[in-house]
C-alpha cells in the first residue's frame, strides 16, 4: 500500500511547497485547539451536551476540580461556546446556569466523534456510552462529505490555502 | 426556544439518572482524549496526516520544542496511532520516519470536524488552510448521520449506557 496516496491529505499548491509554508500559527485547526484543546476543557462540555448547567453539577460529573472548572468554563463563556443564564430555585438568590450558545452547538461533530472513535479503542469495561439517534435509535457515525454531497476518504482529500478574494464562490467575506 | 430540546443530547435510561450514572471514567471520549487530549499531539499528528513523516520536518512544521514532540510521538507510537518505519537516504543510515496506523487514520473525522469548526472562528489573518474533496474540489463538511442513514441534529441525538450483552447487535465482543 502507498502510504503517500493512502496515508495524507494531498497539498495542493502553493500549501504542497513544503519548504515555503507550514500550518503552524494560522492553520483553522490551532483555532479550534485555542479553545477546546484541553481534555478538562472537553469533559465539561461533555456534561454540558449531557444537559448538565449548574457550575456544582457540571464539576461533580465531569470529574475535575472546582479551580480548573471555574477557570475552563470562563475560557469556554469568553470563547462563546458556553453562555450563563440565570435561573432562580423557590426561596433561593439567582444563579446562572451554563448552556451551550450557537456557536457551542456547532462543537456536536467534534463531541460525535471522540466519541465514536473512542468506542473503537480496547477499554477496561465491558460498558460503554453510545449515542444513538433518538428518532429511530441507530448508532451515531461520523461523517466526512463534501459540500456536494460525496463520501470522502482521506485518500481523496486535500488541503489548500485559500484567501477570500481567490474564491468568492465559497462564501467567505 | 427550549434549550432541554435542542441544546443537550437526550439522556435515556438508566443513563438519565443523574444521580446514579455520570460519564466520568468510563465514557468513550475521555478514551479518545487520554491519546490525543493535548494541543500537542494534536498539531503533531496534523502534520502527520499533512504527509510529514521525519521527526525534523513533524517538528518543524508544527511548531513545537522537540522535546514535547519525543513525548508526545512516543505516546502516539503506543496508543498505536503512528508507527515508525524504517528508511534510508542513499549514503545515510538508517532513520524511522512516522506514518499513521489504521487506527490512526480513524482520526479523519476528528481532524475534519476540528478544522471545520475553526473555520468558521473569528482569524487573525484573511487567508486560511481548507479542506476540500480532490474529486470535485467541494469543501468538506464533518456530518453527523445514523447508521441507517439519516442526518442527526444535535436534539434528535440521544446516550444510553450499552453492554454488550444487552445489544449483541451492535457487534461488540
Amino acid at each position: 500500500m502507498d502510504t503517500s496516496e493512502s496515508g495524507a491529505i494531498t497539498l495542493l499548491p502553493p500549501f504542497s511547497d513544503r519548504d515555503r509554508w507550514t500550518a503552524e500559527g494560522w492553520c483553522p485547526m490551532e483555532r479550534t485547539l485555542e479553545l477546546i484543546g484541553t481534555r478538562s476543557a472537553m469533559v465539561l462540555l461533555r456534561e454540558v451536551f449531557y444537559g448538565a448547567g449548574r457550575f456544582d453539577d457540571i464539576v461533580r460529573r465531569a470529574g475535575v476540580t472546582p479551580a480548573i472548572a471555574a477557570k475552563r468554563l470562563r475560557q469556554l463563556v469568553d470563547g462563546d461556546l458556553l453562555e450563563r443564564k440565570p435561573y432562580r430555585d423557590p426561596g433561593q438568590r439567582t444563579r446562572n446556569e451554563y448552556v451551550l450558545t450557537d456557536r457551542g452547538r456547532q462543537l456536536f461533530p467534534i463531541v460525535v466523534a471522540l466519541m465514536h472513535f473512542g468506542d473503537h479503542l480496547p477499554r477496561e469495561h465491558e460498558a460503554t456510552i453510545a449515542l444513538s439517534h433518538a428518532n429511530c435509535g441507530a448508532e451515531l457515525v461520523p461523517e466526512v462529505r463534501c459540500a456536494a454531497g460525496h463520501e470522502v476518504p482521506l485518500r481523496q482529500s486535500a488541503a489548500s490555502i485559500v484567501r477570500p478574494t481567490e474564491n468568492p464562490a465559497r462564501g467567505r467575506r
